[in-house]
């Protein structure tokens, strides 16, 4: 069954999402603020626009792929975009925003006899392009039921954590806490490797081949020896998403010392100038903290 | 080709690698001080004995699987066994040790005319009964020559890490700065799905289908949620390896702040007497630490 969906915000993954369902045979409208983006998606003979109450007007659906739970609110309440959907839509946010935040939006949306689902996700463009994506959603049952089809055409691997908007986003940002750590403790042990004068190819087979592994470490690895162009997801990205993992410890009182001693060493990379870097480099704010000295 | 063979310390993983190169046809000598051990040995049919001068006398290798870089000092050195052995007897510590201690040690078994290979291992008894133990050896090009056909019959996985002793037990140390982290991480982060009211078993699903995976989240996440009476490795066995890890950093000149903060981790674990728990059990100190409050 086919539907009219407004997509905003047409970065990396919101275009690439716009894209599938438009392939999939949706009647859909791209929207951003960005003249390339709408003639990109216009050029797959798609709709597109920079008004975003134009876009959302007829549509069953809308999906917000912005950058954070600012951008929501001032699309959604500042800008009226909420008032010009019509009664009983579906607002599905892929944004990856605090629990509260995301939580905050939806009482907003329900008092509006709108439905909001809150939704991010996880596995990128390679994710979506394959239907694969992972897409963890806090929402209410006549919402979940509305929307889970059409998740599951861009995410077979939609999983309902929860009643609640929010436990979505409480999901993610679990998620990302271990994402973060592990990218840090893989930076962290190559380093120390490095600095024992073993060599790191050698120690990355051995870390890789058993009880030390991780996603990550096998991830991102190989461009921690050998940086490369890759930029698969930047330093910024995990100074924002571990800064809402902190964030949400400390709004719920839990200690998160692993988390907050990552989020310290993403900083620091941002702070010597590779914010925009891929988040593999953190491992030079190791490097450069152990150029001299030793003991031995 | 067999060789005579003394194992010093038949604890778990000692008594595995000596029962093996029994039955490949090595003529084994197992040494340990407590009795039901040295029963336990002979009762395979092989010799066993409480007196490690004795055991070494006639041996070509000697295999140390003590507990710690005190015990590998206090045995070769104080006690005497060192110059029990054979001129040119080759002596392999399986042991997790600093590796400025196994360097150290590397030194005076040298000077003594001795080979010396440091030789740690991580894989644990299962490794050994297949024979796939991971093995990781600095040593020099004739020690490691002479050791290495029989490292292999116990460790298929067997790496030269340098030409150093030390390089083995620096590499150990890395491997083990991620292996702590990753459980400690894992805790943290399953404590914080818990805390804001997920499902922890469909989080443990949700983490371990993705990029926030590691070998420790899958190994240990299960008895994180449904402890059981598995005590696969103890808190106090990461309360000593990441205080290697920490001791190491600080000899090197390298901050490890995930390492500290892990470590700190497993410390309160054994404060609050957890110590002989399973390391899986470090997640009861954000348990406890987090049983009240919230903002939200």
């Amino acid at each position: 069954m086919t539907q009219t969906i407004a997509v905003i915000g047409l970065g990396a993954m919101g275009f690439a999402a716009a894209k599938r369902l438009h392939e999939l045979g949706h009647t859909v409208t791209g929207c951003d603020i960005r003249p390339e983006s709408i003639e990109a998606f216009k050029a797959l003979g798609a709709d597109a626009t920079d008004d975003a109450k134009a876009a959302v007007a007829d549509a069953d659906t809308v999906i917000l792929f912005v950058v954070n739970a600012d951008q929501v609110d001032a699309i959604l309440f500042d800008a009226g975009v909420l008032a010009a959907t019509k009664p009983d839509t579906t607002l599905i946010s892929m944004v990856t925003s605090a629990p509260s935040r995301a939580a905050a939006t939806a009482k907003r949306v329900d008092a509006a006899q709108r439905m909001f689902l809150d939704a991010p996700v996880s596995g990128g463009v390679p994710g979506i392009e394959a239907g694969t994506l992972t897409i963890m959603v806090g929402a209410n049952d006549r919402a979940f039921a509305r929307a889970e089809p059409l998740l599951r055409q861009i995410g077979s691997n939609t999983f309902r954590v929860g009643a609640e908007p929010g436990q979505g986003s409480a999901m993610k940002t679990v998620n990302q806490l271990l994402a973060g750590v592990h990218i840090a403790a893989g930076a962290e042990a190559l380093a120390l490797a490095e600095k024992s004068g073993i060599d790191t190819g050698l120690a990355l087979q051995i870390l890789t081949s058993g009880a030390a592994s991780s996603w990550m470490l096998e991830n991102r690895g190989p461009r921690m020896i050998e940086p490369g162009d890759t930029v698969a997801s930047a330093v910024e990205i995990f100074v924002k998403d571990l800064g809402i993992v902190l964030d949400t410890g400390r709004q719920e009182r839990i200690g998160l010392p692993l988390s907050a001693a990552a989020h310290q060493q993403f900083l620091n990379a941002s702070g010597v100038g590779l914010g925009a870097a891929d988040d593999s480099q953190v491992v030079e704010v190791y490097r450069a903290m152990s150029k001299r000295g030793g003991e031995s």
